[in-house]
């Protein structure tokens, strides 16, 4: 049986401490998302955020989707106004989402509490609202805000709320656990008796705060859900929502259903990690499935017990998920993503050779090191020609140095550079707004002479992890996205000094575009 | 009714990747868990281990638990041996523990593929090896490994290596999933069926591999179980182990059971963060009831319903557990959250007061600048502070200057700095790892004369992101955690120079404590 996924990232997921997301991240994540085939994005709620409007503006007519829909959230009315003038409906109506996710109160407590209206007045803000997008044929899915709070204190009501939503047009119920506090027993008795009265409709939306988020949504399956939503690593408010990346495996491979595109179970992993550096959160390893550590054996006993036949100490095997197994005291980097990447720069390379033994060894020391290559797809190419002995010198920085004051202009900070190209060495220096920039003037100043196409290059986007926790002198990987207009490159660089690490990336990223145009 | 919690932090959890416990380390943690109440410590495994073998016996000698009993770790002797000869065994029996969990292999598939012995071998070794101990009057809690598996696989023989082991004296039957794949539903159903058999003996051991070690520990205890194993922060072999400071809660709280000391649950937040320092790792802010974001508040729409009624969008009450409540500041909420905060630093203020206005839009153009203070607290009451013209001057920053070379060696950047406290100036430099590094320690340096707590400081964490998208003048946002062993806050810079922007996180950073401490 197929279980539909929406996900909400992008929406609910926005709403976790220290998590923002940009247009531009919000792009990148859609497509990631739509690659590995979740039925639903909601991307975010164009009649409350200038930025989400825009960006389903930009949806509109610029992403073409394969697999997924865009659904756009928002709200009922307000009390006593009449839908159809109601801005944010208007706005939803008019985002071109085909799709809304429509929050209502299903609960008679938080009316009363909260909204502080008639009940009455709620059923009717949630009917006109949802009719008013129905008729326009946008599809609707209520969202039935606090419904499991709201079924045990006016079970009635909840269900008034539900019948009205259903009347007015609304294509799926959501049960949401607003507050995580529901158990999977309890939520599995009440989607049974929604499913028995309203039918195949219902989808369930839960929250982690008593760690019984992915429990309680399977078990909603179990009573008859029929729609799953939830959020790449689990990311939402307070401790956050469903982690997809646990309940899609689950729901997948130890419960036998039909969930995303067939076979893409594997980009779990790449997506989870994806989303995470986006975000520029740490991903939590322990996290099941997708983590580093979720296939990481510590105890000798079980590497012995791996070793030997895997499901001794696995419930499902890594590659399933798009993980990797790994010693914690010899460690294995997956080979298989390594030679799709030779395949595109060095397809004589054959898979046993010894050169790709050297590359694996090469990779793992700089992986130990701190690096990460994942997101640095122009790095990790300049690393593996030169392993391979094909990397060209294009020049060579002899010496740097960076003086920063403290800023009363934007001309704050003076770099040095000596570089060689040839037998050639070039000495120059420039200013620029922070060390970086300064640096990143003086080298393309001294390489310019030798390389005009240098001055079309320009900075996208970068992001400063700190990777050992040292204090002051904890070791950062600094990650550069940059363009020439044409086309777009990442690189990486790794040190205890952040200028360091900056300058390794830059280097990087001009050496990347000489050879892509020598 | 009484449910015992064994902790096996110290033991299991030291199985997680990352996670190393000197003796001193396990030491404070027991002292930590014997003051909240849990009924046993498994410590470690003394046959194994030397270090194990010395904590005990410090233990024996010199830690008397006032609630709390020590149990040791150990497993059955070896295939072909005897018991009261195995070195192993003979170091439980005189570790001094009186109270020993003895792993035995419970899965006729794991006999076979990886101790390679005869069934009925194995269950000698089961019983010879609880019968040696409990002879000598030590009581024996058997760990079944792999029980749900060998259950799914060979009934009858995981039955049989149950009876066996209660025949030698175990007190008790813990029945593990040690590979983490089983559902909450199966497991209350074996549960169920042991209990029938051998009585109220059984003990329930989880792992997170599916992201269901809470739920499953629950459903274990709603069919029967009456020990639950687990580790404070789910520490434990790749996904880790189920989390006690979210299963506890959910027994007591919302199951009815009886857990702890009487009132103690209110230690669980607490002791979660003192084993996250000790083990050295950051605390995820998400866990369920004792993270910091576990009742932190974003979204406006949550905010105003809490402020109404905390129920509305709180499962249980914070302080229930010794956590507590936060509203976070951000483009999502309103005033009314700036008036929570207010409330707490200057609580005379009034609502319509002007100054709250003037608070508004100072917050609104840093925001917009892209200052973002939900992750920063400390920043956020120091400019609160200065602009009801309350922020008092323990120093100013006349000048300062960072030189930044090639690294050769670890001192590769020198700073330089000019600060006045009073009518003194200082004048001094220092040297560090990187830029950040020499100006922290420079300006330290300079303040310590006047302020010599200052020496106690140390950085926990550090983030930085790009904001403002000009290539290598992009605007960066630096935020920064620092403790001084007692508590914990957070700060942000905003630049356009990194540099900068660090050196307006790292001077809120001290000018904070300075505040705290005067």
């Amino acid at each position: 049986m197929r279980i539909e996924i929406l996900d909400t990232t992008l929406r609910d997921g926005a709403q976790a401490e220290r998590v923002v997301f940009s247009i531009e991240d919000k792009i990148k994540i859609i497509r990631a998302l739509d690659k590995m085939g979740v039925d639903f994005i909601e991307a975010g709620n164009p009649g409350a955020s200038p930025k989400d409007a825009k960006l389903f503006e930009f949806a509109r007519d610029n992403i073409a989707l394969e697999n997924s829909r865009l659904a756009a959230f928002g709200m009922t009315c307000r009390a006593g106004a009449k839908a159809e003038e109601d801005a944010q409906l208007l706005a939803l109506a008019a985002c071109g989402a085909g799709v809304v996710s429509l929050v209502g109160k299903a609960c008679a407590f938080q009316v009363r509490e909260v909204l502080r209206v008639p009940l009455e007045e709620n059923l009717r803000m949630v009917s006109d609202s949802i009719r008013f997008l129905t008729e326009k044929g946008i599809r609707v899915f209520f969202d039935a805000e606090h419904f499991f709070d709201g079924f045990a204190r006016d079970e009635e009501y909840a269900m008034d709320v539900l019948a009205a939503a259903l009347k007015a047009g609304a294509e799926r119920l959501i049960l949401c656990d607003t507050n995580g506090g529901t158990l999977p027993e309890t939520t599995q008795s009440v989607v049974e008796k929604v499913c028995s009265r309203f039918g195949n409709v219902v989808g369930i939306h839960t929250h982690n705060d008593s760690g019984l988020a992915t429990a309680c949504t399977m078990f909603a399956v179990r009573g008859g859900a029929v729609q799953v939503q939830g959020t790449i690593n689990g990311y939402g408010e307070r401790c956050g929502n469903a982690n997809l990346c646990t309940v899609i495996p689950n729901l997948a491979l130890k419960m036998g259903y039909d969930v995303l595109l067939s076979g893409n179970l594997t980009a779990l992993s790449g997506t989870a990690r994806f989303v995470a550096d986006i975000a520029n959160l740490q991903m939590d390893e322990k996290t099941p499935y997708v983590g580093d550590s979720a296939f990481a054996h510590k105890a000798g006993m079980h590497i012995d017990g791996v070793m030997k036949n895997p499901a001794t100490f696995e419930h499902v095997l890594p590659e399933d998920v798009g993980n990797h197994r790994r010693y914690l005291l010899s460690e294995q980097s997956g080979r298989g993503a390594l030679m799709l990447k030779l395949k595109q720069i060095a397809p004589d390379i054959d898979r046993d050779s010894p050169e790709v033994a050297n590359i694996v060894n090469m990779l793992k020391k700089l992986e130990a090191d701190g690096y990460a290559f994942e997101d640095a797809d122009a790095s990790l190419e300049l690393r593996i020609l030169g392993a391979l002995g094909r990397r060209r010198e294009f020049f060579r920085v002899i010496d740097f140095n960076v003086v920063c004051r403290k800023p009363e202009d934007e001309k704050n900070s003076q770099a040095y550079v000596k570089i060689g190209v040839g037998n050639q060495v070039e000495i120059t220096a420039d200013e620029g707004n922070g060390p970086v920039d300064a640096l990143d003037r003086a080298l393309k100043k001294a390489l310019l002479r030798f390389y005009p196409l240098l001055g079309g290059v320009r900075l996208v986007d970068l992001k400063v992890r700190v990777v050992e926790d040292r204090g002051t002198e904890s070791s950062v990987r600094f990650m550069m996205e940059s363009t020439d207009g044409k086309r777009v490159w990442s690189t990486v660089g790794y040190s205890s000094n952040i200028i360091e690490a900056s300058f390794i990336a830059l280097s990087d990223s001009i050496e990347y575009l000489l050879m892509l145009e020598s």
